[in-house]
């Protein structure tokens, strides 16, 4: 539950991996996958990432820096991994990098995105978020960012 | 298709209007519209705006100011409205804003999001796009605007 | 609410626009768009035309006069436009006509046909629904054919 | 394959019987079941109906007399059974009849509608049907009848 | 309701068939259905069988003997045949065999697998089912034997 | 590519995690998840380490000792780990584990069972699969059974 502890946690302890065949249903006149749903699967990857940090429910209120960056073929398997980028009071940026993998090949980075997530309470309400423990530099850096890009979102609203 | 003819196009011509019913499969455990569904609807419509405005195929390549401002509950009705922003040399941008809205009661702004599209032939190589004529002030602002989005687009990849 | 109020209203505030990509998963082995998928669709369109109506909840009861004059094939875009025809005490005709569209090419009429529903309340009792303010001509001599296309629905029953 | 062959057949040889269970996304506000998705089905069981008797592809092109007389809920089971009723040159008709069951529970009618296929070729020209043997005298009437049911759908076109 | 009352039923009262065609969303890279929705299919087909023997619910507790002898094509049509093979205090088997048919073509035997259920009560604990009454020779041998194959389950848990 | 190349790989090179969340419609009228469902996502991770290993595609031909342990609740997070546990000439064997975990709670295992895949070519003809390299003492026993197992498998058809 959201129960307000400001336990401090790992971004490794709720990571989340998912993993996807890229069907006919999925893919576009070209043959392949359409952008809205690979979003939709970022969504889902991000949120469990983000409810397991923060042990309780939480909702979606942004998304940012969405690039595609390779077409995904129909009959590639997709692999999504999401990890929490940046804590601040009740909100959580988890980033998510989607490979994308023909069988026989190597996987290869497709698209990628940072979605941000408020955690609430059944009401509705935020509620505070447990820390983050960033593990590495790099890890480091892009929380210590994390502070800007929350204010750029702020300013947006 | 996509024929590389550099009409001017009206925004107007090309607009999308979608609607659809938050049914249960679409909520999440607190009865509201999973972010998710709610991208891949975003994705979808302004596809169609912008295959509309260039006449042939065109790829999602970006997502950028995707806000969520108000939960959306099941049994809700959603009307997005896509249209074209600003066009580049090959690239479209597409202004989608998701309307939420209870029977009987008027309907409120609950996600807005910028996609940009690609104009490709059939091997996938982006074609020129028709330009767009902007109708009105504020559809000219934001017109103007455009083309320091792209540069800050291309900065990010 | 379905209050019982028996407004009147246009016809026009209450229409539905709704936009579908016609994806591999909504085709048969000849590539065209299984029947079924677009009645649903049909279906969704008018009762969000009807609910808009009566403002609370209704249910559908009939399906009339569904013809199907084109086919409609893999990556073409579908319009649906609903709007009230007819109203009766707690009953209401629905028009629905579904356009289908190659990307690039004037837009067609390929299948069309009438839905009744039935206002309820939350126990399912049937309610009183506003009348209907036809508008133009057309409009008006739909409406008054609407009174002998319920008798014919209630012999059938 | 749809070889023109005029053989006869008994409706009895083409029967489709069709079992679903109404989960949540199937369902409204008021926990029953869409009439789309209804619809969506009835459609699937006549069109298999149909091909089985012509021996290939079948497109749908009219439904008639579609009569919602009992709400299917969340959670109960529904078993369509779809049967030809009359043949044409290269049309088709098949009745379709949705019983809906409460577990433990005698099962009720619930939805019947006549749906009208026409048999095609690979290039969707209309192919000659195989005619139909009715079998008992309520089959027999109600096929004497399609001569008269045939010829309002070719007017309303 | 699963009332305990320990009724003896006979196989035909509870029997399910279930028709599908295999539309593209189904299928793999090679144009065959994906043996995972041919599961999920066999376990509705299944679960409808098990709750009307039963008169309440009932849940999937073992999977045995699934074997897939015939890959199914896009397009085809399949066919779910459910009928109770052996009863236990609160266990019900169930046989599921899957027909392939390519229409114009005999039908032919593609999947087949026994299930195992457990009728429960709305608190979810198990609750007596009806006994089963074999029909014919066949199905009265593949009775008796399901007490050792139940005894061989239970060494499995 | 399935290329009969015999090289050896080890099972952790092929492992499969996916993630999903238990929406409204993956349940039944308990609240709880499908069989059917979770056997369907069972397969599909299964599916993607079998080619994984063999580099290519591979058909699901049996399903064994599959045991449904714990119901799985809407809206908690199911997580499915697949790997090779067994290899013959052109089968592969994968065991998967399904985790049900409620937010804020440790998981536990909810599902597990044995797919045998066998990997072919283009034309559907079997080809031979790498060999598997076991990594510890259980994987090792696990692979040692596998004979027999294959063995029993084949009695069955």
């Amino acid at each position: 539950m959201n129960d307000g502890t400001q336990r401090v946690r790992s971004a490794a302890s709720s990571r989340v991996e998912m993993t996807h065949i890229i069907q006919p249903e999925y893919t576009n006149m070209l043959g392949t996958a359409f952008g809205g749903q690979i979003l939709a699967w970022m969504d889902t990857a991000a949120s469990v990432a983000a409810m397991r940090h923060c042990g309780g429910p939480a909702v979606t209120v942004a998304m940012d820096e969405v690039t595609f960056s390779e077409p995904i073929k129909q009959g590639e398997i997709v692999t999504l991994c999401a990890r929490i980028a940046y804590t601040g009071t009740s909100s959580m940026e988890v980033d998510v990098v989607v490979y994308a993998e023909s069988i026989g090949m190597a996987r290869r980075e497709a698209v990628k995105a940072c979605l941000t997530f408020v955690a609430i309470d059944k009401q509705g309400k935020p509620v505070p978020v447990p820390g983050m423990l960033p593990d590495g530099e790099r890890e480091q850096s892009r929380f210590d960012e994390g502070e800007e890009r929350a204010r750029l979102r702020r300013m947006r609203t």
